[in-house]
């Protein structure tokens, strides 16, 4: 039996990706030069779709990379000289904490415990370069308000505001405007298979490269800022990529398109508040995170303790897959991806299960 | 109508590709989490089979990166502190130079012109910690044979020897004992979509990085030796791979394993021992590579001069498509790459057409 996968990533696929690959390989996508007509054709419907989607402003530009790892380590490395600034509250942004240092910063942070999130009153030092705030900690189930966000831009508006959306997008509205660089993989929120991460970045950054790059410090190679820009502008990128993946991402963002992301929203909101109702009122499962604030809408994750096989055993037998909790809390907790490929219906289904216990 | 397809990469797919992909589909791979069992099974498959295929000893680890790109920029940042030597004969070896550059070490470099190769007896600077050879120049069809590429190492056996053979896998027979990292992509030689390369590195190389690292100089993050290593052990990646891509590899291994790699190696070198005889014998194009002991037999360049145009034309008429010459020579060189998809009977239906011009 096919399972719904609700796994926070790879997730379940979206179900139009298996016809659009159909496709593809009936056009010679997955052969097709990365310098050729019909690549820069495919490479703009991907990048122009997801501008109107995103609601992206002119003057923010898509680079494609090969994962959002990837993406960790370019902005330390195009964006910082010396010293980047991390809320840590997860394993994700502690990972991008931690990258900072193996790349010879001085990363600054300040962490808080799993499942906990950040008020907009915090002192950030001025020798911060860059703020790295991940908006939705995969790992957790922490979401940071938007206000929240933009708030550490206005208070520090010398430094560049990095924003982690990995697990999130398309489901946030952002005000592009007040961000300086974001970045999503796309085999979460937009249900493709993985292999290819997305970085949305500004002018500011464009600028901060190439300053660290006139001052001659190394800011990578093939996939440094200025590479990955030149490229872009031509709808190229500099190595050969995962030309099916960017072919598919275009594909899947117009379905989006169609769908209306103010519908996908609506959804997600909808399918967020159902599942945690109904851990609000379950005798045995709680939501993990308890303060609504910092409730995810996009990765759910229930506190099952030692019910935790007992559930999962049942949902599998009702055909849906349950993320294990992670790290530490495999054991102990379960995540639920709420991303737009899964339907009203299936949470539906899943809610109904879930009160069975 | 669907071409066959010559450009040396991305190339004609192996024609088995396709029922892979619908496989994949049927068996969720492409929403699989990359922490699974089966994923770790995935990964193994195209390991162990590559270990097969090409006959690579014990004390050799495979590491999977975005694109051979990546590889060239790794190896660097974990296998070079100061000082890198690049064979430099066409477009791909000279990046290769350039990333040394641009990652601040100080690469020293022997250049020769486009169409030709390079002799074992050169002096390599005893201050080499690395020698990089581009076993095949995809840009202008020079191959070195591996006694000048193994006779090198010998003579500088403290330095370490990279050997790109992005687009020769899995044509040559290397004795891997001799050298100490090989890299390749896998929209060339293996036929599958673009967007993942395969690393091949020995102990020495695990050592260096060690060294570098406890230096205290950057090795780069997720994706340097020690994260790529530890990883690979349980069959893993440290970033969400390309899960479908590898999925793919191991299975058109597989399916090279079942044909043979001695039958593959033996078509390779009469369908290129077909082109050159036709192009040599032709009178109004010719071999790019003059010289029998650096042609390649996996990428074949065609002067076709003013011909290029007449010559794609009627190539196109046919059902085929020729890869166009590279760089500054696309409008007066035709690529034709020979790989394992090429059947013989397209080459046969190749050298037809051209002995018609």
């Amino acid at each position: 039996m096919t399972r719904i996968n609700f796994t926070p990533g790879p997730s379940q696929l979206y179900f139009t990706v298996e016809d659009h690959v159909r496709q593809a390989f009936k056009d010679g996508i997955p052969s097709l030069s990365h310098r050729s007509k019909e690549f820069e054709k495919i490479s703009k419907e991907a990048t122009d779709g997801l501008r109107e989607l995103l609601n992206i402003p002119s003057g923010y530009h898509l680079y494609f990379t090969g994962s959002a790892n990837e993406i960790w380590e370019r902005i330390i490395q195009n964006l910082v000289e010396d010293q980047s600034f991390h809320f840590v509250n997860g394993s994700f942004s502690k990972r991008f904490y931690e990258i900072a240092g193996l790349l010879n910063k001085h990363p600054q942070k300040l962490e808080v415990e799993m499942g906990k999130g950040f008020d907009a009153n915090v002192n950030i030092p001025a020798s911060a370069e860059l703020i790295a705030v991940t908006h939705n900690e995969t790992s957790s189930g922490v979401s940071l308000p938007l206000d929240t966000i933009y708030a550490y831009k206005q208070k520090n508006p010398n430094a560049l505001l990095a924003v982690d959306a990995v697990s999130s997008l398309p489901f946030p509205d952002f005000d592009y405007s007040k961000l300086d660089t974001v970045f999503f993989s796309v085999q979460k929120g937009f249900g493709l298979p993985a292999g290819l991460g997305v970085w949305i970045v500004n002018e500011k950054c464009i600028a901060k490269a190439e300053q660290l790059l006139a001052k001659g410090i190394s800011i990578g190679s093939y996939h440094n800022i200025p590479a990955l820009h030149s490229h872009a502008l031509k709808n190229q990128t500099p190595e050969t990529p995962n030309v099916l993946g960017i072919y598919l991402l275009g594909k899947v963002v117009g379905d989006f398109l169609r769908r209306g992301i103010k519908t996908i929203r609506q959804e997600t909101e909808y399918k967020s508040a159902l599942l945690y109702q109904t851990l609000q009122s379950h005798g045995l499962i709680k939501p993990f995170v308890t303060d609504a604030t910092y409730q995810s809408k996009t990765v759910i994750v229930a506190n099952t303790g030692e019910h935790t096989e007992k559930v999962t055993k049942l949902l599998l037998e009702k055909g849906m897959q349950p993320g294990d909790g992670y790290g530490p809390a495999k054991k102990t907790q379960l995540r639920f991806a709420n991303f737009p490929t899964h339907s009203k219906e299936q949470y539906e289904l899943l809610v109904d299960t879930l009160k069975l216990i």
